[in-house]
């Protein structure tokens, strides 16, 4: 890819910031030659930070705001202040002066404004909030992680519909294959909004990559490269599964630091086993993506470290370099005639089903 | 704990069933001196089972059935086959005979058999899947697992009831911590329903071991005893733990196996790792406990093997002897008034805003 990509990055969001974020930037800045960054934030603090980083000084253009978004601020305070940073930077990506965002900052305000200043793309309802993780079978997309609480059947649909782009573009897999998170595999099991939404997604131009309802276990195994849920039933399942990994985590360090013997097992199994960590290492799957907007939004863990941070970076990179949305906008092409079609058919049969009865 | 317990026990669900369900009784039996087994199925299979396990024989009675109620069975036929083994062995409960049963058959059947044979608990609107899982902390309960896809307010808080009488007789805690699963540990992270459970559950007599909303990851971290969700979530997020352990074990069996290193590894740390395993293995966590009905059903795993049966056994024992739903019916009635107050009165408060607004 040939040009410079500008990126607004909003160097007060996360608990680390803006130290972090800097730093971050630094690493980010030696992996993407191509990347200038637009840093949002207070300027006496980032002026020593940049003489301290030169990679990102180098890469840097600083624009002064004192006011930030405060983890704890609702997002319809956060609707109110123009000066913060993080609104800044999203005001850069609706002006075309930077093609998209990268902030560690409040996750609901930066949706709430993300939606009100970048907007959604058009034929898409809800944006969704996307993100990967590991699988015995390499990784897997999911999707929604908490944009949106409840959904209905289309919104599963649109989900399905970002999420095989997201694989497509981010995994570069060619016919990603999506499941839809249920308690069961049957067809019978679940509720009517997700019977519906494998009904609609059976007969769409995705139909063959559909692979039907996917269980909880199913994340891990790698079953599908794509995982459809809600938003409540998808951040509970990811922070579950990180749950559960940390633990293990946990436990094996007792295993290897609790006698000699196991101190010298850790030695001879030292290699493979940092590399294990490694690969399961939270912060390689950092940058969750607000997918759905006109514009990349990518929301860094806010505990996150420099290191952690960069990663989220290589998502936003990852995201313009192959140009997600334009792809997501043909997708949605091809796929919304035919899905809305199926929707209101659905929706005929259960009103004449209803006046029937 | 004196006198005999008689446990009806539905011989012919389970994938491996009629051969693990007797293999596995005949480990019970010697856990369980005082336990009588009521074994329910087809004669001519199990009788020459029990030939071949001692222990199983001197402890069950064959009631001959030749029907059984297949794993994709729906519900609403389950109920109408009334001489299955799963049906004649909940109908043992009802009548008196058993005081309690088991069975690694059709989920959706055994609580629609047991909802309508054995009834509810009174002042409990919907009973409950109740299980353990594993922590860094000890072992955590869990409901509900997936009895109710969709809840309201007060379902959420009968099973914090449920859960708290759970954990204080199977746990033997004294004052277990609850919490209520959510996308966030704030107070004004989710829906409405999950926000009014947490209002009544904060006023309600165990309103000091409610601990608030807890987060995916605190299900691991064992942050309270107690974890309450929908059936939904609470089976999705249950899997993909499971899921997730499983992995780990998985990717560890590789560092170990792949070379003479690793192998030498193993056999250096072996007696903790194979603890280790041992503490987190499935079948230790087995059988699941339908919570809120007037008599013991445990649910085994269907695809479980003798010795997690043997385990469901356990469970159903310690529910008998530990007097559990006794223990249920006192801690409701002390419960309920409160309760059901709060509510009330919450839904006077919604009334009067909505006329108001």
């Amino acid at each position: 890819m040939s040009g410079v990509v500008t990126l607004a990055v909003d160097a007060m969001g996360g608990d680390h910031a803006p130290g972090m974020v800097v730093a971050g930037l630094n690493i980010a800045a030696e992996r993407h030659p191509a990347a200038r960054f637009l840093l949002v934030g207070d300027e006496a603090k980032l002026t020593p930070l940049l003489r301290r980083y030169k990679r990102a000084a180098e890469t840097c253009t600083i624009r002064h705001t004192p006011d930030a978004i405060s983890n704890d601020m609702k997002p319809i305070a956060a609707l109110r202040n123009r000066n913060a940073s993080m609104r800044i930077a999203i005001d850069a990506v609706a002006a075309g002066e930077a093609a998209g965002v990268v902030s560690a900052g409040n996750t609901g305000a930066l949706l709430a404004l993300a939606k009100i200043v970048i907007k959604t793309l058009p034929g898409i309802d809800r944006p969704a909030i996307a993100g990967i993780t590991p699988s015995a079978r390499g990784d897997v997309v999911m999707l929604d992680l908490g944009a949106n609480l409840t959904c209905d059947a289309r919104n599963l649909v649109e989900f399905a519909v970002m999420g095989d782009v997201f694989a497509r573009t981010v995994l570069g897999l060619t016919a990603p294959s999506i499941g839809l998170l249920n308690v069961g595999s049957e067809e019978q099991k679940g509720d009517e909004r997700i019977r519906q939404a494998a009904d609609v997604l059976k007969e769409s131009p995705i139909g063959s990559q559909f692979a039907g309802f996917v269980e909880g276990h199913d994340i891990a195994a790698g079953t599908t490269d794509v995982i459809v849920t809600d938003g409540f039933t998808g951040n509970v399942a990811l922070k579950t599964a990180e749950g559960a990994v940390r633990l293990m985590n946990a436990l094996l360090r007792q295993v290897f630091s609790s006698s000699l013997l196991g101190r010298l097992a850790y030695l001879l199994a030292r290699g493979r086993l940092e590399h294990l960590r490694e690969w399961l290492d939270p912060r390689r799957y950092n940058g969750a993506v607000m997918v759905g907007l006109d514009g990349v939004v990518v929301k860094s863990h806010g505990g996150t470290d420099a290191e952690g941070f960069a990663y989220a970076v290589d998502v936003a990179m990852d995201m313009i370099v192959h140009r997600f949305n334009e792809r997501i906008r043909d997708g949605l092409v091809r796929m919304v005639g035919p899905i809305s079609a199926a929707l209101r058919r659905d929706s005929d049969e259960a009103r004449r089903l209803a006046s029937a009865g």
